[in-house]
């Protein structure tokens, strides 16, 4: 999707502002149109912050309306009558469109029970998530009252939009919608970088299948070229990022045992705020290695 | 099985002698009769020597005839005619007795493939073993000439001798012929021991399916009673620990992140020395892990 | 100084009995009379408990005599009048026998400002202590209130007769006085313990001069023969292991930069608990160590 | 001393570009003379290769006559009838300029013993020494043949000259001539960096005494604001690194022994290569902490 300028929106006509903000809120251009006649924004955040307000000095009619103009999530029935592309492609990000039957199953209960309890859909921006947190986050707010939860619908859809929008409109400034997983091998055995160490990023699943989201290789700095996850909110859950250090020290002769201690090392951490730099190095000699939350 | 003293075998008739140590090397009684002039033997060690001695001093003939009377490796016709208790008990140790199809078919293969080309059966002193590693092992031995083979065959059978002897036979001295693995969980957080936490030791396999070994708690040491593994030889092969570190300090209120960044850490290493000692300790806090091969 | 068994104690007339413990408070043989009477005596712990009950539930007067017993610290006109050996040997363990100028006057000062506000001696465990901790102790109990400092003043001198009863008696149970200070150094660059390692254990001084108070050789398994402090309490202060690294890599032959980026590793740290059992390890290679709080 | 910019060099008359030139090499104009011809030269490393190309193929008596254009060390003759203000700042930065009298016999001894042997002055490139490394470098080099030392004495003319070069002409490249010290602390009790803590870098001294020569306080990322030695070469030596970590805890709360476990924390170290990058970060909890050489 091409993106437009502030400077474009703050120039366009009325019309042509709405129809363009129409979707940031899903269905909803009631939202952009009562904010055009405060421009012109001076950047992107300032465009955010006047469509929450909006969406937070709404009548509670108009917010209710809004809450139920998102699908079900991971529902086949609406999916099949079509999403709007945004909602798809959130969709897709987590895997809410290809799961097995056992998920299907796991987020059709909850989703029934959430909607049989409060009435709406239950919402939550899936960007930030994996399936597992996603059906932890479920259960974790299934208690909540009703009033709790129109706040935390509106609160989670107002996260939905800024990703909308900081993929639509380019600015001077950036949303801080975005984290960064990233990772540094260090070589205590040679007291430098590690570079050709073979990495591999998973996504541990609790009820499905876990799966590789990222391969990479060090280069001479001892880190990736590419950020492991970057450009997108870090999704909530349990991963483990692999590294081939067998291999490294074999490649310079380095004495090991047979096998060596050490081959494929895992180091298990979860994320918890999507927005957050994780910085997950490992330092390694054949014999040891260590690890922690860096920065 | 109940063990004899060394004193009383030092005492007993020269037909009760052999008779005792007749299958210590696997039917071949004739080495307990060569050495039971030599007695008495003032410990384990100097019983062992003299009868090892007594193998690698023999005829070329005789030595071929003790290599094959070994069964193969996880033959399942020479299991239903009957092995001896000690062989069987030692296929038992490496899960050969059990094996899945797909692992059935690859040491069938192996094992062709060795007595096609060497005409005697594979052997190796399974107790110091893994599947994985007798698979290994197979594979590095297949390409070796006749002569190397034969003197591996009977440096295996005297290993094999050598743990039937030490469960066999009680003594001011020991065989050393068993190892240990150890863990230690020291808690960097509080500076203390870390108790409670449940650990797991997981055999990693290549072929078939991956198994806990041991469970175990850690005490008020940070130690586990028992070590992980021991008075016996460590299995040659891949390994995880486990440990709970996000319910130890969950219990004790230390503020983490929802999920907590670590919560269950895997420690992978491989063990290359049967008889040796694997420490393998955790130095952990709410943010960081790190571990190194002990003594 | 030869020890006394407890059966002999048990089993002596009562006036060989309260000459034998007439020392143990200080000047104060009233205290083993008192409880002469309740022998036998199952144990050492035992022995103490009654002798500590008799102190607690003496007259407030005798308590104060008590107190008023004891000698100022690294008062050179009593020393030169003569102290008990007792008094003497333990003055001399924390070096109060042998002060700078500085340091005397330092001592003299708060000696004097204690005696001042309370009319008493100060007294302290002083083999649970070095100068800079004592002067520290001094400063922070100045400002308590009389009953406080009686109650402490007591508090110390059972923790004085804890000791020197240690050293006298001998039991099938032990006091718990003693502390032990080890260390281990594992070098993770061949994942082995490091031997012949130099080691030198520094107490810092803040107000004189730092003195290395242990020598020593790392043996086979990478450890200390003895502790670095054994058999006695562990004064309280500050310290400095140093380990000669670079040596010890460059005997081995590994590749390190001119001159070694590590050389002398310097490991600073305090001790708290006097009774308590500090393990201060190094994991090391050529480019990394680190250290913690064992157990 | 204000900088010139290529540009302008390659634009000068011959006269004005050797007048600029002139003590580059000490002395020395004829150097600038003879690339004068060769310009433009396309970026500082270009005429840096141009002037050492001709200085290498200068005739024997003409070399001679520029190392003889050098001062002898640390000489206050020499100094009180004046150096070149680049001499003389060389010489203050290793503090040459302020010898105690032990040091100086130290280096008289050393320069006349050289200047004995060889009949030329000792010539180093003192910026990228320490008075300590200067010293060790005499002794390594005394048993030189006279050959090797005039190779090795126009060597080190050259990195004084390169080093006189980057300050003097700005261009859009750089000569590789500066290194960089950093250091970075990781609170691994919070998982955060550790910001506000004071660092202080020390030259430890072998001879004289040990000086502070950078303090410094960590930023919100655990950094300091400033490389500890940057912008010029990293002298070789030894080097303690401080972090109050025990303040840094106190103030947060921390639950710690009294006197805290770790206070003041030093990291020893050597730097060898004088324009490398060294990066030695400090991760810390109350109770360990570690080290090493990073990137």
């Amino acid at each position: 999707m091409s993106q437009l300028s502030l400077s474009d929106l703050n120039a366009a006509s009325k019309a042509d502002f709405v129809a363009a903000l129409a979707n940031i809120f899903e269905h909803s251009p009631w939202i952009a149109e009562r904010i055009a006649g405060q421009r012109p924004f001076a950047g992107v955040n300032q465009l955010f912050a006047a469509m929450t307000a909006a969406v937070e000095g709404a009548a509670a009619e108009l917010q209710l309306a809004l809450i139920k103009a998102h699908p079900d999530l991971a529902d086949k029935t609406q999916r099949a009558a079509g999403l709007t592309a945004d909602s798809n492609a959130e969709q897709h990000s987590a895997g809410l469109d290809r799961l097995s039957d056992t998920e299907y199953a796991a987020f059709e209960r909850v989703n029934n029970a959430y909607r049989a309890k409060f009435g709406i859909p239950y919402i939550v921006c899936v960007r930030r998530h994996t399936k597992d947190s996603i059906l932890r986050d479920f259960e974790q707010r299934l208690p909540n009252d009703a009033e709790t939860e129109t706040r935390r619908s509106i609160a989670e859809i107002c996260r939905i939009a800024a990703l909308r929008l900081d993929q639509l409109v380019a600015a001077d400034d950036r949303l801080k919608v975005h984290g960064r997983l990233s990772t540094h091998v260090l070589d205590n055995h040679s007291g430098k970088p590690a570079p050709g160490i073979a990495v591999e990023l998973v996504e541990l699943a609790a009820l499905g299948e876990s799966r590789v989201i990222t391969r990479a290789m060090t280069n001479l700095d001892g880190r990736t070229d590419q950020p492991l996850i970057g450009g997108r909110p870090l999704p909530i859950g349990h991963y483990e990022l692999r590294f081939r250090v067998g291999k490294y020290y074999a490649e310079r002769g380095v004495a090991m045992s047979d096998p060596p201690f050490l081959d494929e090392i895992p180091l298990r951490f979860s994320i918890a705020e999507p927005e957050g730099h994780y910085h997950v190095p490992l330092l390694v000699t054949p014999w040891s290695y260590s690890t922690y939350r860096g920065s």
